[in-house]
């Protein structure tokens, strides 16, 4: 390894200081000679010519083409999204010890404070009681409260165990609440050792009050929720919606929550911007939200403090902790993409 | 004591299927002799006969005129409400041994639970989100986080340590927040030991990011929160009212909210319904709810379980432990009426 | 109430030194004038000549007589032991709104901490491990092993849920431990709320892995574990008997200890100092402490600072909340005595 | 990958029921085909002709010699031991996708609660009073605890922050310790996440009362707890060690013990077992404990469960969660051999 570590940085779709903190990016400026660092995207042979001397590479997506022969100090690819790059040779990395990073864990906290926002603000009312208050037509006290009901000592059930799941988890603990969890990637004593109980998807959806989807998208999963799986859901249930829409049958969602057949809560949708006539903007037993979960810019700084947490680790020779490492049984079968936020 | 303990159950204006599950009234019959037990008011001079039989009396209010000479297995006066009440010889109640009891602690949960949500819907905008979906003018993904904020190790404050503070601070714990408590009815020392920093109305206004307003309304606290004081809060902060409009110079709030000055999440208010025309009601920066924080149906069940399980003490010789009991050195210092909540 | 709230200190048998650290003692006297406030035991005309302008009298025992006539200020008697005074007149206290306060609640994390010790010892052979290694007599590793279990996961009894149980319940929760709790002076759906689970003695004996002695001794459980329940204790247990022989039949204890039916801790005895020939002495299977759980010199501190705490309260007109309030229901069925911890 | 996965299973020094429950052998027969399976050592000649069909192998040590040119469908080489294997070609196994996985966190829980019993042995002096009442030369009460103290509220270091550490915080959480780590082989980034603060060697020795030594052996550390370093330890202090004997310059923590400088729980040993007349064996400031911290029967079937877990994953064509999967930056760093137990 050279004297100093050399990152190439290219955040581009994001930004420098949309990422970075002046303390992180100071502290980053003192572990690595940085090239690059700027907004806009770098012309990609630059990039590969600096692949030779790179120690890292920080980066959005792979735009560099294939891996050059010759990569002696590349220790690893971190992608600044929530997702693993595409266009990258993932069995090459590995052999060339080579680790592939996301910045999905940075994504944990915020998504899952709005989970929870969500499912309160359906299950108490809290935006329709304000859209109440401002068209003159609430309801007080008791009269208010007709079909609200509270969070605590409930079933809850958790599609998809990763980042989102872990974050969420605490959030949920002082409610009481009991937790089940369907996660097909995971063995069910890994379940139970975290303290939720792993069950089948019907037995999830039938048991839970507040369903909360938070699997990341996979070439496994389209739809994995679908209309006949979705007719399962208690009718005293909110369904909270903050992965990605892909793992739903959305039109499904929207006609059955049209219906009242339960509530929803939905922060992801399968065409973004959402059509201006879609649906669901009209259903009444929906919380909205345009996308909002995984983007509020003081948790965004989350993101840049673990790419130098990690890259600090890297330039001592040892294995980064706080990004997620891509996994070989799972590369290739998690669906890249903008938003993603497992 | 008698054979069974008599008691006298008159819950009006609440309904007994509103507090009581089947179950909790069940055990109440195994406990004791149930006298009245309607939703209409009991007669008082029938309620006044039955006082020198009865070892519990449980009321909205007091409406029996004054404490007969002779109670002699008069144990308790039980509040289904969340005040005390008022036209009750406390005096004479401490000489005779009779607890006062109120169902306070029942709201607890309920109101910590909205708080929480309130507190959420404001800084992630929740509420306004929602509504600019339906208006079909939402912003999406970053655009719409350019005025959001989390929760997460923020500064929060609390105005009033009662019975609603105490069930806000396990739910608040997973955020890693540091809290500031203001309340002029407990000692320092304890207040530390709750884990929680006794500082002045003013240190907490400056340092909190969110201002939780839990006090109960009492002769000392009206308008508490005065102009003067709302001018000291953070212009990045919320403040969430969910004890009494009593205790906030709410003019002052308005205006502040309406200027901009910093945000709102209000659920109780100087006049209820709310006139029409309240110029809150278009404030921006708040999130409005009509006095729905302590009223969930199931919530309310709460309160039979309370009375109940503190009935069951009683029959056995036993302090209650549940229900608030009534303090001398705070009686008379805490203002009565529809909604009291701490 | 005069200017300055009038203290008599008299906290003979402790020292003033053992009970108020410097910064304590300094708010004190902030906070009262202070009578007395020595070491040696006050006289008794002294004291009660001053009992008619003070407002509390901080005490190990009430040694002053009955109340005098007037006392108008008298605010609260308090006990710097863990148990209430015995020769007091609760009938009159109660009357004249005076409060009698114990410390018991300050023993409550040094002999939680003590007992969760003693439990590890037992469990985990440390003591006999330490005293092997002495002795030049140990086993190494998995030999060593051959009869040592672990706390995780076990069930776990309780028997007394008073303030002992409470600071206890924390220590316990990382561990996993489901609990089941006795003690006739609470009502069922108090223990539920408290995430222990309500049980007849006969019950938590057969059940538990660790049975934790925590009940103050009354009237009404002298050898409550009688040789009878004893012989319900499951062979594979550890009795951990920290709150006052009171409660057990030592002999019976002392046998199936000796016989090997199951494991002990235990830090209280039925005469202490313990006759030097006891055979208890010589049980393999026990660990033993000479009364040590509830003395720890910076333990005892914490007594001198609930005292200030609830003086500063009594001073500005409010309810102690840090010491613990004599119940009208459960004054006369407690036993007080040299060691009472709950 | 076969029809079912087939294991090459050969714990040898372990034993089958050692590490095996009933219940887990029944799942690991569920899942995959098993070869050997006993507790004698598996002729390497056998096991290697299996290697070209195993999916994974479990062992203790590598004894096969150098991996086969064709192992198509081996996924894992697994440790039953708390060490990786030494005698294995890591970067072999990396470049074909192959994990080498250890038991360590196996341990963790039991080494834990070890580490928390020792601790309170020492500073509340449960294994010296147990030893004075057994000699009759006890002291009660205060006089018992004149040099004890409490662990509540104390500065606590840990050297190491792996498993071991990762187990042990938050048995330590509920006694709301402030916790200090050392560890080189994590950025500070990350342990500040985890809620410890990162220091160095020196500041952390320097400020806990209770040093936790629970970093595994590596060609780094060897001795790291110098002489110089262990003289600045506080007088006040206890040295709980229980990782390995390596990293502490025994010689000098011996007579650092015996001069009275601090106290010291121990559990490991540069030889074991120990000389019969090795001095720290005869001093008073010491709990010691024949290198039991780890083997505990029952913990011994968390090794089963969390192997059969991680089959069971691997069987599924998913990542392997619960075992400790070796890192190339640190492999080669760490010393292996009997016991290791990070």
């Amino acid at each position: 390894m050279p004297d100093k570590a050399k990152v190439l940085l290219d955040p581009h779709f994001r930004k420098m200081t949309e990422i970075f903190s002046a303390a992180d990016l100071e502290r980053l400026h003192a572990t690595a000679d940085v090239v690059w660092g700027r907004d806009e995207p770098m012309p990609a042979e630059d990039a590969r010519r600096e692949l030779s001397e790179a120690t890292a590479v920080v980066c959005s997506e792979w735009r560099y083409g294939p891996l050059p022969d010759e990569t002696p100090h590349l220790r690893a690819v971190i992608s600044v999204s929530g997702a693993f790059p595409n266009a990258l040779d993932y069995q090459a990395c590995r052999a060339r010890g080579i680790r592939v990073l996301s910045a999905a864990p940075a994504f944990g906290r915020q998504v899952a404070e709005m989970a929870l926002g969500l499912a309160l603000a359906s299950c108490r009312e809290i935006a329709a009681g304000d859209a109440a208050m401002r068209a003159g037509d609430e309801r007080w006290l008791h009269a208010g409260n007709a079909t609200t009901f509270m969070l605590y000592d409930q079933p809850v059930g958790f599609i998809g165990y990763g980042a989102l799941a872990r974050s969420l988890q605490p959030l949920l603990a002082p409610f009481g609440v009991r937790i089940r969890a369907y996660d097909p990637w995971l063995a069910d004593g890994f379940l139970r050792r975290q303290g939720v109980e792993p069950v089948s998807l019907t037995e999830l959806l039938e048991a839970s009050r507040f369903v909360f989807v938070l699997a990341a998208p996979s070439s496994e999963n389209r739809a994995l929720l679908s209309r006949d799986l979705l007719e399962r859901v208690r009718p005293d249930a909110v369904v909270v919606l903050v992965s990605r829409a892909h793992v739903v049958d959305f039109d499904a969602l929207t006609e059955l929550v049209l219906a009242g057949r339960f509530r929803a809560a939905i922060d992801v949708f399968p065409d973004e911007p959402l059509a201006p006539d879609h649906p669901i903007r009209r259903a009444r037993g929906a919380v909205l939200s345009a996308h909002r979960a995984g983007s509020v810019r003081e948790g965004m700084w989350d993101i840049g403090e673990m790419v130098v947490d990690d890259l600090e680790a890297i330039a001592a020779g040892l294995p980064p902790r706080r990004l997620l490492a891509a996994e070989p049984e799972l590369v290739g079968r998690v669906v890249s993409g903008q938003g993603t936020k497992r």
